[in-house]
């Protein structure tokens, strides 16, 4: 059997920064290529980064990702490459064209180009879009119907573009009746919690469909709200994984295969083939390369441990973290630290993603803080190595309400806001991105204060329920003892009930059930979509049924003003629910015209 | 010929609260019965509002949405409007489904239902979906590809919905072969400068094609950003306008039309029929009553008066800013007064909105705020009759700066996040919704401050460029004028240069090019998508060109935070554009890796 060096390229590019990724692309190939590889692969709109949102409706944009991809093949040929086939993304413009309205004829595609010897040899544009959960493209882009399968040295290698793995029919459908060798799938598929397992039993079905080992190869890294945990790999039409990727890091896992001979009385030439799902595949046959290589020694690849649950997700929240301050160039983050967990954990993500030199933590104690308070986010800050201040906020508090009569959840909203504006203060002073602290428990209910705790540039927990924070935080600590290091997290912040402290001995079970049953709800029904009765039938008690949902919403007002943070869920509170804000809609029996919601469409609380 | 009298019933429904919309549908049948109409037409999903968004994807909001459009039915014929035709939008499920991930099957259709005799007798689903702008159909539904032709009284009625007119081929393109005597289109149609125009020929010629009267029904009122402007009509295949509704009011028309009479030997059946995109069409005829009416004398129907650009602009805000209020149940408003024009003409449309009685105006004035700012607020808020109060706000600065060392642009933004906090306190104790008072060139260049002035619930100037904000300022005066009413806004504050009054002597031109510069080019970039070549080309200054770029481009992060407010344009910054935060994509000649965006992405600014 003819044999094939592949090298599946698992890199982080950066949405428009075309000339950063194009550079990405000739050094892996580079890289690569010093190893012998003959096909490297690179992600989903690699050129271009992806999700590269309305952009791509710029027409000035798409025009810069073809000339970027004609001259990164141009320099991959001048700088010696030129025998190394590259599989590379980018957005391409349909030949054809579908005008509409609201889009000019030569609509935009997502495509991928097979690079060789200078020049650009094949292109395929991806023909399932996905529209669903953070996924707009039938917003952007229209479906490919042409399939290239490729000859390189004697193996005729097909590729098709994420999404068109997941559904049935399609350019992946017609692959094994076309006699390919190997098939690729590039991705820009977005870390959710267990998705590793589902993603390996999916490429073994494929990859049996097709009769022929699958090359999965996704991107790595955090685009605002999206984090793509790599985890590329290789398995075998019997299902075998012949090689796997590390989760959430940079990096080019090189195997070589042994690939079924194409056939050599068939070379170029188009073919219509059925595709399953009522559309029909021009098939199209390019030869790179006719002859098979003589054989050689393949090198031994091994596949990267996987990382247990929790391990999973914190590596997703330090990588979102990471990659949100690097990609707009903040140096620093600024934290305020209440001595409670979510700043607790915000800050140890903080520290584990930049480093505790670029992590300041600033206490800002009112009179209702309690003295565990500040020692707690002392020690805290003392554990870690962040630069660490105290700010009091009593003073300018009490000049706020020399000019106002306040109170209740007024003089509470106050407290929170005067924090928010002394930590903006120090961003704009400093140039610190700030970090904001709420968790997803809080932000689904509504239970913070509009531009006060809400105030900041990133969410670290924002897509993290408030078990889950403990859990994140037991594990860090237990982490660190395994390496022998001492626990970055006070015991006590972990221990200690969880309260705003806007007022005196105030506690969040004033306002909310216990956060185990909170969750617990708050999953059935934002994550699982599961209505009032079914949540009832589920064993929910009928009247927090009630409580929760009413607060969720209601709650959809702060959401929209949230800062982002990394997705770690299947529904988070970012492009995955659009919500109209002025709904009446309630899943329970809604009173006629309701009193106005008490939380989240008061955009004052 | 047989006649019909038909009603076009011009109404606000509110998103989600499915009672009270089909109250609406109850009660305007009533009052078109009693004047004797025979079909009454409402307009697109007048029962769950539109735009539903994600609410469309909860099973238990379609399961809702089924049943009350039965219940409708069936009050209809209980309270004796059994024989009037009702068409009423809701959303529907696809008999069929179309599994697919992260849709089950059964998938949501928009709809309409022809009510008659306590009966649903006929449903028509939307075939053209559209997905560009603010407009996310491909994301909710599944096309229709069933035309019902519903004989009344011995005219033949066809139904489409709103993009279906748009689009070229599909249902409407076989409602001549299919020998309709009556086209009905119903719409939720947002509004957008001088959209009624291109409506009034797109009506034309669609009933030209249709060979029948085409009765076009739009919705009235504000929804979260959008504002639908009514202007429902009703054409002649001549092209002869019969009706015209007025613009951004709720209201019913009614009108007599002679129609061709169905062909007798034609009734009951389905028919394929190629439609001209491709997709096939099953005619599906539906009789309600077989024969003429006896002839009767026909109504006198008028077509109101337009609106001129300026009032219609100015209507659309009101419209907006009133239903944002009123369907968030929100009983009064607050804005901050500095004199400027911004906060003049926000707080005349509020009053113009609800009445001065529920608009409270604040001045804030810091040691920067010129004699002038204080004067000519007080005098704005004296005209126009609100509930005016000065808080001064230096002390609070005061102590802020005791406990922080500021300088430029943080000590700026400070004194801008005191009064956004002044005004969420009097929110929070009072119960006001505050209104920002940015307008959209500001906001499309990032001059202004987070969690500061563009801190509150809704925007009404959002989409509206500082040139246009002068413009309506003065011709909301001379509108007053004309009623031989006072003028309601400063002449002062509209002739005085504009200052955001952070430090002595500030005058927004020392940051910004000239407004009517600024804007032009705003509107190349932003509303026409030039690049930056073709921004040159045309004219512009190439060193204001890439000034203007620099900072819209970096300004994506504050403008995703900004609140709501009611759309005008082709792109407002709303759902209209979408752009990755991190991007470092750039209209012009790019540096690699350029310096930390200086604003936007700094959401410190």
């Amino acid at each position: 059997m003819p044999q094939l060096r592949v090298a599946l390229a698992q890199v982080n590019p950066t949405v428009g920064d075309l000339a950063h990724n194009a550079d990405l692309v000739v050094s892996w190939t580079r890289h690569a290529a010093a190893r012998g590889a003959h096909l490297v692969v690179f992600p989903e709109m690699v050129l271009t980064g992806y999700p590269a949102e309305d952009l791509v409706l710029r027409r000035s944009f798409v025009d810069a990702s073809l000339r970027t991809v004609d001259e990164t093949a141009r320099r991959l040929g001048d700088e010696g490459m030129g025998e190394v086939a590259a599989i590379v993304g980018y957005v391409g413009r349909s030949p054809t064209g579908t005008p509409r309205v609201g889009r000019p004829a030569g609509a935009p595609q997502n495509c991928v180009a097979v690079l060789h010897r200078g020049q650009v040899l094949a292109r395929y544009a991806k023909h399932h879009l996905p529209n669903y959960g953070v996924f707009d493209e039938a917003r952007y882009f229209v479906p490919g119907d042409r399939l290239p399968l490729v000859r390189l040295h004697g193996v005729d290698v097909a590729t098709v573009i994420c999404e068109d793995l997941w559904q049935n029919g399609g350019p992946l459908s017609v692959v094994r009746e076309a006699g390919a060798g190997l098939l690729v799938v590039v991705n820009g598929s977005p870390y959710e919690r267990n998705k590793d397992d589902v993603r390996l039993q999916l490429t073994a079905r494929r990859a049996a469909e097709a009769g022929c080992p699958l090359a999965y190869v996704n991107m790595v890294g955090g685009q605002d709200e999206l984090v793509f945990d790599g985890d590329s790999l290789v398995v075998d039409p019997d299902g075998r994984l012949l090689a796997r990727a590390p989760q959430f890091e940079v990096g080019c896992v090189l195997l070589d295969l042994d690939l079924a001979a194409a056939a050599a009385d068939v070379t170029t030439g188009e073919t219509q083939m059925q595709a399953g799902d009522g559309s029909t595949v021009t098939l199209e046959r390019v030869v790179l390369s006719p002859a098979a290589l003589p054989a050689y020694a393949p090198l031994h690849t091994g596949q990267a441990a996987r990382l247990d649950d929790s391990a999973e997700v914190y590596a997703a929240l330090v990588t979102g973290t990471r990659d949100y301050v690097e990609k707009n160039g903040f140096r620093s983050v600024v934290v305020g630290l209440s001595g409670g967990i979510d700043s607790a954990l915000t800050t140890t993500v903080a520290v584990d993603a930049l480093g505790a030199d670029r992590v300041h933590t600033v206490a800002l104690p009112s009179r209702y803080s309690s003295e565990h308070s500040l020692d707690d986010a002392a020690d805290l800050a003392k554990r870690q190595g962040t630069h660490h201040q105290v700010v009091p906020i009593e003073q300018v508090v009490d000049a706020f309400e020399a000019q106002l009569q306040l109170s209740g959840l007024a003089a509470e909203n106050l407290q929170a806001r005067v924090r928010g504006t002394l930590l903006m203060a120090l961003s704009n002073e400093h140039g610190h991105l700030v970090l904001t602290t709420g968790n997803k428990s809080e932000l689904a209910t509504g239970y913070s204060t509009l531009y006060g705790d809400s105030a900041g540039g990133f969410a670290p927990l924002k897509d993290v329920p408030k078990t889950l924070v403990w859990a994140l935080a037991r594990w860090r600590n237990a982490a660190a003892a395994q390496r022998d290091e001492p626990a970055p997290i006070p015991e006590n912040s972990i221990e200690k009930p969880p309260s705003a402290e806007l007022r005196p001995g105030q506690l969040d079970s004033d306002s909310l059930p216990a956060y185990p049953i909170l969750d617990a709800l708050l999953d059935a029904y934002v994550e699982r979509d599961l209505g009032r009765d079914e949540l009832v039938r589920a064993g929910h008690d009928p009247h927090l049924v009630e409580t929760v949902i009413r607060l969720v919403d209601a709650a959809e007002y702060k959401r929209r003003q949230y800062p982002p943070g990394p997705k770690i869920s299947p529904r988070h509170f970012g492009r995955d629910r659009r919500l109209p804000i002025t709904s009446r809609w309630r899943e329970m029996a809604a009173p006629r015209r309701p009193d106005p919601p008490q939380v989240a469409t008061d955009p004052a609380g």
